[in-house]
């Protein structure tokens, strides 16, 4: 492997990776501009914007846009996260100018042409009611808004139907002007790909725009809080969140390990005794997530209207335990996975590039996977119940979905935790 | 890259390809026991029986199982489909001897704890809720039962959950007796492995086994018909099917790349005119699908209760003028599409894994890609005009599931597609 990296004069940042023996490339553009970056009344435009791009550009057609990608076998797409939006390529080797070219294009030129701002609108509303239509996912949504209540970080990534319903051509220009800057953009490749050729076109391409200003974000701080939504569904949905450090903190991996620990796998605590044990789901984990200034140590699991206050009591007690009792073996084994995950997440293209720019955004470097597995390396079991005993209880997230009147209340498993 | 295969005087077959570079290898077992080797009150047991073989052996227990992969950073998991039920595992590429000890332990040597049984009756419960719960998924359930009404390979994988609450150890024990025997087995690994390391390992566990009698599947007849499920969803659960191609029949290139040409990308005519043109729905595609004696095109939308009618009809109207106009350049486009699809797809260790597995399983040998590929380039716009031509509209599935009270009945959309 072969990482390069550069900076251009007005900040933009270009990364790629050679992978030898690949004949295909994964190419994008990152702009750090996400659900975070969008004040109140914006939200969901981020979003918006992400679909704006596919509809047209000063020379192309949303066809044209679709069909220079797919004409050579490519595929093309976007997704908005709370960080960023991202727009990328999976191509053939050969293509990857071609693929620059059309990323850059919807990126940099897109028209928002006001017929097209309506007939997408109505696009995104649809989407809004297909997550709402999927209850593992919305779900997850409901539980952010909890956490992070009244905050950008809480918000939607898709926004509310009234802001999506209401966004102008103007709206999009103004969240354009002030977050698709250069500096504030990294171009990612990884695959078959040549960084010399790349950055002759990225200087062509993006060389002579002028900086924006940086933006300041608004930190995010967990409240916690409860949402209980009752519905005819088959399961009853169940998620739970805890605060966690954000990736700056020492305690990062430790985190991580003990959200790998609890629910990350076959083996973890809550699929043993949730699942294997008590046959009271078919789904439960739990994961940790980081980011700039926040984290979150989340569960999921779906079970019955009958089972869930056992489900929520069993996880209770897993939770209560876990400081006491978590072993050396566990602490091993998800170190372990999480390494190996590390390693195998490499192997694919797409997740190379899509960890370059996370990684440029994050620490604007990227660290070698020595450092990272030095980390993981260092922590200790003591860290892990550590961590794990200064979890804020008091401040957890709990959201439920579907038949759940027989559930407990925030504040009784809340008490439950403390006792 | 290195392909070997290689068959045991048992019947046995190990199919292994190296992939220089990879530092993780995906192995795994394909039984060539699915969905449609259940008799109607066997129906949901190929895949009771997968989750089965994770509660226990005659030397590991459940969590066993589980640490052993997890411990070295693997994973492991399982799936049944229609044809095959497969046991495979990621792991590092120095843990594939352990991974195939494990996955063969599992495979071969289940106990079928009663206890186990009732635990697990209740998990894939849930997991039966867990798809109810998912519009978009168990839409495609229902679309197979209209699609091919009393048969085997109409029926779901998971099974009704009345015959999900029935089965007994004994139930298991006759399954695996009749579909479990080594001639119906293929091992198959891709990624950073060695054949004759796993040939050896191979022979030690499975080479003592007896050939079983090959079994008799019952033909797939695709017969079509309607199901319409009212329910107060956000949006209107669209699919329609027709009969296409086995994977046999000659003309199995043209149903792919007219599936691909109608709805598989961006560039497609149903994301073009009915989302990118009119903005009805979010999500909308076509697929083709290939089996050993039938195969489908499927179209999935999901839209509002008040523009079902609407993308019902320039449906309709993309499936009738496509045998008069569909171009080269959208033949040419949707060919090399197919392509990369297929050259991308071998980058990666599980798919190609599996792939070989299931080329196998058709074939009894891995054609080349080359094979493939002259096999797709043979196909010309005529023929694909042709097949879209004769299509047997009369016969077509239809399943609508939401707020669909203002969508078209099956007879009239026939009436349609006639005209």
């Amino acid at each position: 492997m072969t990482l390069r990296f550069d900076t251009l004069p007005n900040g933009f940042r270009i990364v790629t990776e050679h992978m030898p023996g690949l004949m295909s490339a994964s190419i994008g553009i990152w702009v750090q501009a996400g659900g975070r970056h969008e004040r109140p009344e914006q939200n969901g435009i981020a979003h918006f914007l992400e679909h704006m791009a596919f509809k047209g550009t000063k020379t192309r057609s949303p066809l044209q846009i679709a069909e220079a990608i797919e004409d050579v076998g490519g595929y093309i797409n976007a997704y908005t996260s709370k960080d960023m939006t991202a727009y990328y390529a999976r191509v053939l080797s050969a293509d990857v100018g071609l693929a620059l070219d059309v990323i850059s294009d919807i990126v940099l030129n897109p028209v928002f042409d006001p017929r097209e701002i309506e007939t997408e609108r109505n696009v995104i509303l649809q989407e809004i009611g297909q997550t709402l239509d999927t209850p593992d996912d919305i779900i997850f949504d409901w539980l952010q808004e909890v956490s992070y209540p009244d905050q950008p970080f809480g918000r939607t990534i898709l926004g509310p139907a009234e802001r999506v319903g209401a966004f102008s051509q103007q709206d999009l220009i103004n969240f354009v002007a002030q977050h698709y800057g250069p500096n504030q953009m990294i171009l990612s490749a990884a695959g078959g790909v040549d960084h010399d050729e790349i950055m002759t076109k990225a200087i062509e391409l993006f060389g002579h725009l002028p900086r924006h200003e940086p933006f300041q974000m608004m930190g995010a701080d967990f409240l916690g809080g409860e949402k209980r939504k009752v519905k005819k569904l088959e399961q009853a949905h169940f998620t739970l969140s805890f605060e966690a450090p954000s990736y700056r903190a020492p305690d990062v991996y430790a985190a991580q390990i003990y959200g790998m620990a609890l629910g990350g796998g076959m083996s973890s605590r809550l699929f043993q005794k949730v699942r294997e044990e008590n046959g009271l789901c078919y789904t439960i984990f739990a994961q940790s997530g980081a980011y700039e200034d926040t984290g979150q140590i989340t569960i999921y699991a779906g079970t019955s209207s009958e089972e869930i206050a056992s489900l929520a009591q069993l996880t209770v007690e897993e939770l209560k335990r876990a400081p006491q009792d978590m072993s050396s073996a566990e602490v091993e084994r998800a170190r372990v996975q999480l390494k190996a995950g590390l390693l195998m997440g490499l192997e694919s293209p797409s997740s190379r590039a899509e960890r370059l720019a996370r990684l440029l955004a994050i620490y604007d470097r990227v660290p070698s996977l020595d450092e990272a597995i030095a980390k993981i390396d260092a922590v200790t079991c003591q860290d892990v119940r550590e961590f794990a005993a200064n979890m804020n209880m008091a401040r957890s997230a709990m959201v439920l979905y579907g038949p759940i009147s027989k559930a407990p209340d925030l504040a009784s498993l809340r008490k439950a935790l403390a006792a």
